[in-house]
């Protein structure tokens, strides 16, 4: 495998940076996880537009256009002969002199990873999941960082709360009182300062309830993913009624059914969801789930294998 | 100058870790700042014990012994023949496979940088201090990250919420309504999220009011400073009194003396505080802050020069 490096393919194993480089250093960089198929990225505006909004929100300006960046991404795809991929592209502030205060990027470190991924989508229209099946989550107790000391919408290599929130679900388990061993969920459910749910660690949460499709509106600490806006827009155009609001843990626990989304699992649907109260609430058959899934497998099959 | 990675020593332009390194991904490391006095590492157990503390809140099982990690240090100032030093040790998860999770440590990444940094200390005795002169703060918008979200105690390279601190002095200074630029204060003092003070991006925070050294209490989210626990410790052999509490603004507006500190700054006094409010606090001569650089110093004079 071959990944982008400042400007150079170069085998994986040479794909370094500097101890000094500052996304090592403090995490002090801007990130996509970005998903390609038949050999095009996904949403490439959407991802582009929201790196353009987090490096703003570090003022890391690091002088590439859209357009160079996107060049970057078509070579490593290329260089791996990769059409179904798993793309991840990282901007750094490189390394600078000084300390904690940055000055301006004279000299970004710009990194693309990729990795085989299949086109996913739902086996019974021939598509390969990426996951094993249904999701499993946890509501954790770790809360989301607040808007006032970081700002939710920047996705940035500053990853440690949810790596916490996921350890949780490693302690929940060894922690089990059950006598079988359960394997861990998947998922952690994060909520904000407030105790209202906010998302997954690497996903975003919608519920149905009567009907109608919920997820955490983007007023509180959420990452405005790429795949809960394309999911928003499927089920405006299926006409299936959406709200999005602020919701408690009790408001998922009566859902009838839920799901989460990212760009790599696409539309997941969650199996379980145990509480912060430790109550598991399963969720059954899913037909609004199911039609936003093939809504979304369309919306891919028309965009990029047509 | 050589650094040292992995268990080797090697010139700093070649001293890089994976792309693929979650210290780089996402932060995922542990690290401390230190000071070498005379060839020897200042406050080594405290350090140590930090680490411990840090790495435990991490679940990051780096099977490295302290002796060891100090060892490592040793080799790096001998190699590159400092005996006046910053040290920075970083332990990172290293690379793994799998994305977010993180799985057991096979192999962690170990860094340790250097760099000459004269003794410090007060001019007037024969120090050469590694500051310019007292420094100046402004209370910044940037809002500590709560315990609940990622523990303050845990000193780990996830550090945009101080980058972010630090931009709005940039920002403050461009955008100061005065005619004559003014220079971008040193530091930036955050509070918590109930307004209270916290501490600066990279440094603790002390007050002298009516005789008392005051300083933010543990019980805030913020970070146990080596330097801070050793000015409590040269206040109360002084005869000082001290308060750790809890403080806002005004607090730190209406006091006499004013002083950060850190393990690169030792104790630097502070000449200007500007507030939330726009209003700027001077301090003037400090007979407290004064004995407590005397202090410092001498402790510094007998555990490593003498």
């Amino acid at each position: 495998m071959q990944y982008h490096v400042d400007g150079d393919l170069v085998p994986a194993d040479e794909a370094t940076v500097s101890v000094r480089d500052r996304g090592f250093m403090y995490g002090d960089a801007a990130f996509e996880t970005l998903r390609a198929y038949g050999g095009r990225v996904f949403e490439w505006e959407a991802h582009a537009d929201r790196l353009r909004r987090t490096c703003r929100a570090l003022s890391l300006d690091h002088g590439l256009s859209d357009e160079e960046l996107r060049g970057r991404i078509r070579e490593t795809l290329a260089a791996n002969d990769l059409d179904d991929a798993y793309v991840k592209l990282s901007i750094s502030r490189g390394v600078q002199p000084g300390k904690l205060s940055p000055g301006p990027v004279e000299v970004p470190t710009v990194v693309v990873y990729v990795a085989d991924l299949p086109r996913g989508g739902r086996p019974d229209r021939g598509g390969e999941p990426v996951w094993d099946g249904p999701a499993t989550a946890a509501v954790v107790e770790t809360r989301r960082i607040p808007d006032a000391a970081l700002p939710a919408g920047a996705k940035t290599h500053n990853y440690l709360n949810g790596i916490l929130a996921r350890l949780e679900l490693r302690d929940r388990n060894a922690s089990g009182s059950g006598g079988a061993e359960r394997a861990a969920p998947d998922e952690a459910i994060v909520r904000d300062a407030d105790g209202n749910l906010a998302e997954g660690a690497t996903s975003n949460l919608f519920f149905v309830s009567d009907g109608v499709l919920h997820t955490p509106s983007l007023d509180g600490p959420i990452l405005p993913g790429v795949t809960r806006r394309v999911v928003l827009e499927l089920a405006e155009s299926e006409d299936i009624p959406v709200e999005e609001g602020t919701y408690g843990p009790a408001d998922l626990r009566d859902a009838d059914e839920a799901f989460l989304t990212n760009s790599t699992w696409e539309i997941r649907p969650l199996a379980a969801v145990e509480g912060p109260d430790g109550e598991t609430a399963k969720f059954g058959a899913g037909p609004i789930t199911d039609r936003l899934a093939d809504a979304f497998d369309a919306r891919v099959e028309r965009d990029h294998y047509e």
